[in-house]
């Protein structure tokens, strides 16, 4: 499936309407399966599926590294039984074979974890607490020159395809320490774009991220917080504004939260101390 | 609590850092129980908390009417057994205390129903099949002057207020068919801005909106388009762009769907036919 799909649609310009044809951005749901059971549907932009499972379950903590993952494949089974009339592509079902040890956990723990609290992990399962005893906050130790983070907004828009034609696409790249672009990726959803980058990552045997720079279009919510310190991503530097739980999280995790990166200015939420001036 | 929290911040500006107030979205963890059940964790602003559960229950189609909600009150019971560190307050906990008959049903079916999709209603856990069995389409009876449509963003915008500040907020907002507005509201989630101005609508028992016009700041998303239908919402105007699925869901609907609402230019999606041309 492509990211975006042409549409005939009616544009409406000084009072004149007009058939045009459109190019729209794909939202299709995913089912991700581990151990063929459903863990959960989210909606997302169609591409580098696999990544965003990975992503997906390493993020929210149900797998550790990469190696607990044999296999990530569509699913060619069982699809009559689960389907219903409007989820049209095998495409939209992923599933997660894990290292057999895992597999039995997920049987009986995961799913019960998983709901257990309350929610799924897209709208806020995570509290602080719950965050705070699975991972420990992050060291000191990375330092950014500030020079730096001022060219990581313009490598993100020029790498962003499908965003500059339709203009309905969050982007999330993943920066080495010397602002060099390793991963981009785009989908309706911003965590959606987080988890394909960090899973990229993951398969690529990059993570833990401990020198890198995680940069999201829009705006960092406590979701974006939690996925970056689960991958132990010292910075993140967001387009737009910053929520109150994200800055409570990151202070939490020793993580420098950067909002508003516009041209040479920026608002440093918390850790400053990681960025220096060039001299 | 407020929609907002001032931080103390670095602003860079200039190469130059210095420390200042900034102004902060709040974010917050709301747990909507049904029945004292524990239904769903949404990460939302405070504010209109129970038009927010109202307003989920509704568009979920978990309940049909206002009738059928007896109570909604903050919780102050069981709040030490369910709490963990980070929840600091008891305004994060809402029950909906239903119409005895539906409270039974809730017992039994609801949170059964409500997880077999795989999914919460957050991320996508409904398919355009499944709308399709629960609504039936909207129908052409209701018209829109154009000169109404190109005054409602500006008047949107002249009635967020916390947006204004922070750069951090969606907003939704309900108009009539002459353009004035009758409800807004602001979150960080569009989806919970959409809630909480139907919530409002159908404890002041406005519902159904079949002479309403829906309008969200940023994209028109597939969810947002069930919560229109399911609120019987003829007409949604979006800043930004739709995707794919809204645009499908909203064709099945007879829903007019509008975006890029820009000046006197915009981009009719499906049903055109409910515009009109000034004479």
């Amino acid at each position: 499936m492509e990211p975006t799909s042409t549409k005939l649609i009616t544009r409406w310009a000084a009072a004149e309407p007009m058939r045009v044809e459109d190019e729209l951005v794909v939202e299709e749901p995913l089912e991700i399966r581990v151990g063929q059971q459903s863990l959960i549907v989210v909606m997302r932009t169609p591409g580098h599926d696999f990544e965003l499972a990975a992503g997906f379950l390493y993020t929210e903590s149900l797998i550790t590294s990469g190696n607990d993952i044999e296999i990530i494949a569509y699913c060619d089974a069982d699809v009559t039984e689960t389907q219903d009339g409007s989820w049209s592509s095998l495409e939209n079902i992923v599933n997660v074979q894990l290292t057999e040890a895992l597999n039995f956990d997920a049987q009986s723990g995961w799913q019960r974890n998983f709901h257990a609290n309350a929610s799924c992990g897209l709208c806020g399962k995570m509290t602080i607490e719950s965050v705070r005893q699975q991972v420990s906050p992050l060291n000191s130790g990375f330092h950014i020159n500030q020079g730096v983070l001022y060219q990581l907004n313009d490598r993100l828009r020029t790498a962003q395809s499908v965003f500059e034609r339709t203009g309905g696409l969050h982007a999330a790249g993943l920066f080495d320490e010397t602002g060099e672009l390793l991963i981009v990726r785009e989908d309706i959803g911003r965590h959606n774009a987080v988890d394909k980058v960090i899973g990229q990552a993951l398969l690529s045997d990059l993570v833990p991220l401990e020198r890198h720079i995680l940069m999201v279009s829009g705006r960092a919510s406590f979701e974006i917080v939690q996925k970056a310190l689960f991958a132990r991503i010292p910075i993140i530097v967001a387009v737009s504004a910053a929520s109150t739980l994200a800055v409570d999280l990151a202070e939490e995790g020793n993580l420098t939260l950067i909002g508003f990166m516009r041209g040479q200015s920026m608002a440093v939420y918390t850790c400053p101390e990681r960025v220096f001036r060039e001299s």
